[in-house]
């Protein structure tokens, strides 16, 4: 029997590969090649353009660490922005907190929200029908440039700076989103692995201070992205985000695998060989 | 031109691959199959049984990680026994250690130590020509159960739990370390990945559990064992290991790129999909 396999590979130098049990989806949208895969070691997974996006058995590795930091620490909840994040998990876990009233979702890609949908329910969950989200189909940086809604949180859950993602990387957006958050909201995004490209992570740094007063990166590890040290970043005007909101923990962390209290502290500790890059 | 990639595979299912730009290193010892590789991502890599052990680019997120939490914690760290480790990074960072006097370490495979000092000369660095490291080569299993010199530390720096590292792994060995460190010393070693194989993780912790009063892992990121969430775990019988010493950490840190005192505080929030297992 001749055993199927899918890679991701990394610049070309570095691969991580999956074993498939079935390959259950796979379409070409108006912005990108989807496939939904079945692995041995994940279950369904996501894949962009040949890159691993999200895995059943994993997603909350990175959905949880993505959402909770900043939505923890924020002094208002109340509407939240979510721009991308298509399979749902993101929106899932904004939804988790009570104290949010409005979560708006912008995806460019029609496609990947249905195939989700279709293939990964248990990733959106409840989400899709919750009545507190609304789901756009744009993209997502002219969406925050010619918005004159506020929001409180906005969490960019986009890919990588290539694809259809290419627009969600940079400064261009960053300024939209720190008018759309005001000085006391919050903006999360993943900011890649300092282990693999510590330029890249230090570029993105750069970029949103250049935005925002406050930038704060925090690390963990997603098997999926075979990154090592994997990152988010949490910036704003004034919020310190790295002290989370004991109410606003106890409301969720009961369904939490990834995300608690102390995990939110600790993950603010960097390297010394990311600190003292940020130093200078 | 074809191209040349060295892959790693997890249990069956999962697979973590290095383009590799020439062979530098192959023979057979008696214990095991040992190549030394050079990859464009991570520079020279060891590899044993086919299992990635460590990379130039990458080895101190491991080995800083492994010595330094038991190292800034122990009340003495005269006299510390390494278990494995032929590569020579633990024993180098173990030896950045001004307090320690002597560094005993026990490698089973002499083969392992002349392939890396001959071709990964950087792992060991001064270690190998610091007067106060004595290496044996002999199997560190039996080694503990006879020995009859108290250490302060005891660091296991074994591989797999397969190949000639299985006799390093469980409560033989563990109970042998418990009696050479007695009640104020510690014992850290590698614990897996709890993301891959929560399983192997609970019963490693069950089994030290079961030698020793007080056993605390802590949690971090090494890029080449493509593991998401890796662990390490320190072990004693009344020194809680949890905060650091200043005068310890401030004796090392300058030469540290993973490890400082906010990274050993932080290391030890464990996420509540493993907490809670440990709290049963």
């Amino acid at each position: 029997m001749t055993e199927r396999w899918i890679h991701e590979v990394h610049r070309g130098d570095a691969s991580f590969g999956l074993r498939v049990t079935s390959f259950v989806h796979a379409e070409v949208s108006p912005h990108q090649r989807i496939e939904i895969v079945e692995t041995a070691a994940l279950g369904r997974v996501l894949v962009l353009d040949g890159v691993f996006q999200t895995a059943e058995r994993d997603e909350r590795a990175y959905h949880e660490l993505l959402a909770h930091p900043a939505l923890c620490a924020a002094r208002s909840i109340a509407r939240v922005l979510v721009i991308g994040g298509g399979d749902g998990g993101t929106a899932r876990e904004v939804l988790r907190h009570p104290e949010v009233e409005r979560c708006v979702m912008v995806e460019i890609d029609r496609a990947v929200v249905e195939a989700c949908r279709a293939h990964l329910p248990s990733i959106g969950g409840s989400a899709w029908s919750d009545p507190r989200l609304e789901v756009r189909f744009e993209d997502g940086a002219r969406f925050v440039r010619e918005c004159r809604e506020r929001f409180d949180v906005v969490i960019l859950d986009g890919s990588d700076p290539i694809g259809p993602s290419a627009g969600l990387f940079g400064r261009a957006l960053y300024e939209d989103v720190r008018r759309l958050v005001g000085d006391d909201g919050l903006f999360a995004l993943q900011t890649e692995s300092p282990a693999i490209d510590l330029a890249l992570f230090l570029e993105m740094q750069g970029a949103l201070r250049a935005s925002f007063e406050r930038v704060h990166p925090y690390f963990g590890a997603v098997y999926l992205y075979a990154a090592g040290l994997f990152s988010w970043t949490v910036a704003s005007g004034v919020t310190d985000p790295r002290a989370p909101r004991p109410a606003r923990v106890a409301a969720i962390e009961a369904g939490c695998a990834h995300y608690d209290a102390e995990v939110h502290r600790a993950a603010f500790a960097a390297p010394p060989f990311v600190r003292r890059r940020l130093a200078r």
